[in-house]
C-alpha cells in the first residue's frame, strides 16, 4: 500500500506513522453492485423509495422541490432521507498547556483512501439504540451522560441540504479532566496539529471539519465598537454589518422565500432514469444513486451493502475574503437549499459543481465563481481538496479555497461577515451550512498555530 | 356601551377616552353560524379540511401526533394551518427622552370587548399581498422597507403550538426618527405606559406582548460572572445555570424525542366529531371548531364569514419565580407542542386549561399547577387574564400568573432562568414559546417604569 502522508510538511513523523498503520488495520473494501442487488434493502425498479427492510437506517426517496426564487423555480432529485438526529462528539483535554482532542482514523465506504480522520464519536442513532446489532460504539457513554459545565459546543447542525432531507447532526465538544486511553485506531492529538491537517487533500473528514467549526472564537475587542456605514443606494452594505443585522437579513429572506417540497415516487422524477445498475439523470450531470457491497474492519457490522449517492466531478466551495480595518471577513451567501429545515442558510461565497454548467449560457454560470477559479495564485490563501462525509457520499469532493479580494459587491444575497461572527451563530442551529462550516474550520487552520481554542472551564461562565 | 376602562388606577384619563372612542368606532360584530354555512369556505361534513375557496388564507386540518415522551403518546386533533410568516411590526420613536411606541385599537372577530390594543402593524401575508382585495395595511412599507440599522428586533416566533401548525410571525421593532401621524384608530403611547396596562384584563393583545416580549434586555453585570453550582445527585441544577447549558438541555432534548405528526382527514379523528354546527371532542373538554359571521368597520374587508377554534374554558399561564443572589429568576419548561417547527420550546411554568383535568387521577394534573393557583396572596406578582388573538381564536384567553416561590425542585423538564437569558434567547427563533412570551411581557410590566429599552441607535451597536 502506497503511503499517503510521506512527503508533506505538515504531517508529524508521530501522526504519520500512526495514520498509516491504521489504513492497514480498517481498511474498508467496497465493491459496487447494481442497485437491485443490495441485500437487505428494497431497492426493485418498481420502489417508490430505497428503503432498508428494517423500516430503519435511512432512504433514498423522490424530492420536488419549488420555490419562488432563485434560477430554477422547480426540479426533482433523489435525496436521503434520515429522519434522526446523531452524534458527532469530539472528547478534549487540557495537556501541558495544549488542548488535545481525541480523533478516530475511521474506515467508511465512501472514503478516498479509506480511512480518514473523524471525531472520537460518530455515530447515527441506529448505532448507538442497537439497530445494527454491532459494537457499542466507544466513548459514545461521555457525550450522553456530559456533565453540563463540561460540554463546549453542543448543537446541531444541517448537513449538505442538496443530498440530505432534514437531516441534523448534534455536534459535540466535550472537555475531560480524566486520562482517558485511545484505543486501537484512536489517537490524542493537539487541535492545532489537526487544523494543520487540513492543508492535505481527503484526510481531516467531513464531520470533524463541522464540529471544528463550532470551536468558540472570542472577539472581545469588536463586539461594541460601531460598524462604519457603507450602505449604498441599493440598500445593500458593501461593508461589515452587526450580527443582529444579519439575523434580520435571514428572518426577512425565510418570511419572503416560499420553499415547497413534496415527496415523489422515484420513478416519476422529471429527468431521472433508473438504469441497469443506478439512478441517474439524464444530462449526466448532478450526481447518481449506487449501491455498494462493503467489508470493513473496526466497525459495528463487518458486512453489509447499501445504496449511496456518487457526485459528478468535484464540487468548489469557497470564500472570498478581505479586509476592513484589518479584520479578516468573508463574503458569506444567503442560499436556498431542498433539504433545509428553515429555508435559508449561510453559505460560501460559491458553492458548486462547475461541470453542472458547462453546457449552459455563460449568464448562468455562479456568481463569483470564475473570481475564485482565476485569482492570482498569491491572492489564494489556501487551496485543498477534501472528502465529503463517506458513509453515504461515494468518494465525493470539493476543492476548498480562501481567496483575498479587493472587490466590494453590493448583491442582496450576500454579506461581509467575520469568523467570530459565524462563530457566535454556530452556537444555534440553522444558520450555517455544511460547506461553510468546513470552509470556517479552514480559516481556523489558516490562524493555527494561534488558534482560537476554550480556555479551561469555559463551560462554567454564563454567555 | 358600557366603558371597560373607567375604574382602573392603570389607566391614564388620555389613553381611556381614545380607547372608549376607538371601540365604537372599531367594533367588529360577530355572529356565531353552522360550519357548512360559512361563506366562501369548504366546511361541508365530508371535507377532509376546512378551507377558503381560494386556496389561501389558513385551513382547518385533522393532526395525528405521536411522540416518544410525556404522559399521551398519541393524540388527535383538529389544528389551523397557515403556511406563511405574517408581520407583527411596532414603531417606535424617542420623544423628549421617553420611548413611544405606535398603538392600534383593532378589532378582531374572537376578541373580548370587541377592539385590543394591537401592534402598528399586524397582517398576514394574505394581507400585504393583496389576496383580500381589501384596504391596504397602514405603516407597513416602515417594516417591510427598514434601514438595517433602524432594527431593534426582526425574528420569527411561533404562535401557540396547540392549535397552530409551524405558524411563525416575523416579530419586528423598527425605530424611526420621522414625526409620523397616528392616523384613525391608532396612537403613540409611551412603551412603560403600554408595559402598565398589562395589569389589564383583556386588553393588550396577544401580538402586541409577542412583540413587546422580544425588547431587548440588557444583563451586563451578570454576564461573566461564575454561576453557583448546585446540581444534585440527579444532575439536574437546582439553581441559575448559563444560557449556554440551557442550549444544550434543549439540544438533547430535540436530539433524543421523537415527535411525529401527520395529517389525516377531519371526519377520522379519533375522539371528535362532527356536530350540526361545529367539531367538538366527545369529553366536551378542550376546543370547539366553530364558524362565525363578520361585520366590521376599520379593517381591510367588511364583512366576512371564517371557521374559528373555541377553546373550552380559560387557561392558566404562570411562571413560579424566584431569586438568586437578588436577581430574578423564573421556572421555565421544556415542552413539546404538535406545532412547534423543532420538537421543543421554552414554555411557563404551568400552561395548561385546569378543566381538562378535571376527571383525571390527582397524579395527572399538571406540575406545579396548585403551587400557582393555591399560593398565598402575598407571593402572587401579577394575576391577570389575558386573550389569545383574536382572528383565529374564539373568546379564548389565559389567566397569567407570577408567583413566588421559595421552591427548588429538580426536575429534569425544569430550568431557572432570568428574564435576560430568555431575552437573548428571543433574538432568535424557536426558543421561546408564546405563552411564555406573554408571561416575558408582563415581567416587562412589573419592571417599568424601570423596564428595560433600547437605547438609541441601538440598531447600530455590532452585537
Amino acid at each position: 500500500m502506497k503511503e499517503l502522508l510521506a512527503d508533506s510538511p505538515y504531517v508529524p513523523e508521530g501522526f504519520r506513522r500512526w495514520f498509516e498503520a491504521a489504513r492497514k488495520t480498517g481498511y474498508a473494501q467496497v465493491e459496487r453492485v447494481p442497485l437491485d442487488s443490495v441485500q437487505g434493502w428494497d431497492c426493485g425498479p418498481d420502489a417508490p423509495a430505497l428503503t432498508h427492510r428494517s423500516g430503519r437506517f435511512f432512504s433514498v426517496e423522490g424530492l420536488r422541490t419549488s420555490h419562488s426564487r432563485g434560477a430554477v423555480p422547480c426540479w426533482d432529485q433523489p435525496i436521503i432521507n434520515q429522519p434522526e438526529t446523531g452524534i458527532l462528539g469530539i472528547l478534549v483535554r487540557w495537556t501541558d498547556g495544549v488542548l488535545h482532542c481525541l480523533v478516530q482514523a475511521k474506515a467508511e465506504p465512501g472514503n478516498i483512501n479509506g480511512i480518514q480522520l473523524s471525531p472520537t464519536v460518530q455515530a447515527t442513532r441506529s448505532n448507538f439504540t442497537g439497530v445494527h446489532r454491532g459494537k457499542s460504539v466507544p466513548y459514545l457513554a461521555y457525550f450522553q451522560n456530559a456533565p453540563a459545565d463540561r460540554v463546549i459546543v453542543d448543537v446541531r447542525q444541517s448537513e449538505q441540504a442538496s443530498w440530505f432531507l432534514r437531516k441534523r447532526n448534534r455536534n459535540m465538544i466535550v472537555e475531560t479532566h480524566e486520562d482517558i486511553a485511545a484505543t486501537e485506531g484512536f489517537r490524542w492529538l493537539p487541535v492545532a496539529e489537526v487544523l494543520g491537517l487540513l492543508r492535505i487533500d481527503d484526510l481531516v473528514g467531513m464531520d470533524l471539519r463541522s464540529v471544528l467549526a463550532c470551536l468558540p472564537v472570542a472577539d472581545a475587542q469588536h463586539s461594541t465598537r460601531n460598524i462604519t456605514r457603507t450602505i449604498t443606494r441599493t440598500g445593500v452594505p458593501r461593508g461589515p454589518v452587526t450580527t443582529a443585522q444579519i439575523r434580520s437579513w435571514l428572518t426577512a429572506a425565510r418570511s419572503e422565500i416560499e420553499v415547497r417540497t413534496e415527496q415523489v415516487p422515484l420513478a416519476e422524477l422529471e429527468g431521472w432514469r433508473r438504469g441497469p445498475t443506478a439512478i441517474t439523470h439524464e444530462s449526466g450531470r448532478f450526481f447518481d444513486v449506487i449501491g455498494v457491497r462493503v467489508r470493513a474492519s473496526g466497525r459495528e457490522v463487518r458486512e453489509w451493502a447499501q445504496p449511496m449517492i456518487a457526485a459528478h466531478g468535484t464540487g468548489v466551495v469557497a470564500f472570498l475574503t478581505t479586509r476592513f480595518d484589518g479584520e479578516l471577513h468573508v463574503l458569506v451567501h444567503q442560499r436556498v437549499e431542498p433539504g433545509f429545515v428553515d429555508v435559508v442558510e449561510l453559505g460560501p461565497t460559491v458553492q458548486c459543481t462547475e461541470r453542472n454548467y458547462d453546457q449552459l449560457p455563460p449568464a448562468a454560470r455562479p456568481l463569483f465563481l470564475d473570481d475564485v477559479l482565476k485569482a492570482p495564485a498569491d491572492r489564494i490563501l489556501l487551496d485543498v481538496t477534501l472528502s465529503d462525509e463517506g458513509g453515504r457520499l461515494f468518494r465525493t469532493r470539493s476543492r476548498h479555497l480562501l481567496v483575498e479580494t479587493d472587490q466590494r459587491p453590493d448583491h442582496p444575497d450576500f454579506r461581509w461577515m467575520t469568523p467570530a461572527q459565524l462563530s457566535a451563530l454556530l452556537r444555534h442551529s440553522h444558520y450555517v451550512n455544511m460547506q461553510a462550516r468546513s470552509l470556517l474550520a479552514c480559516l481556523h487552520a489558516l490562524r493555527a498555530p494561534a488558534v482560537p481554542v476554550p480556555t479551561p472551564g469555559q463551560g462554567a461562565t454564563r454567555t
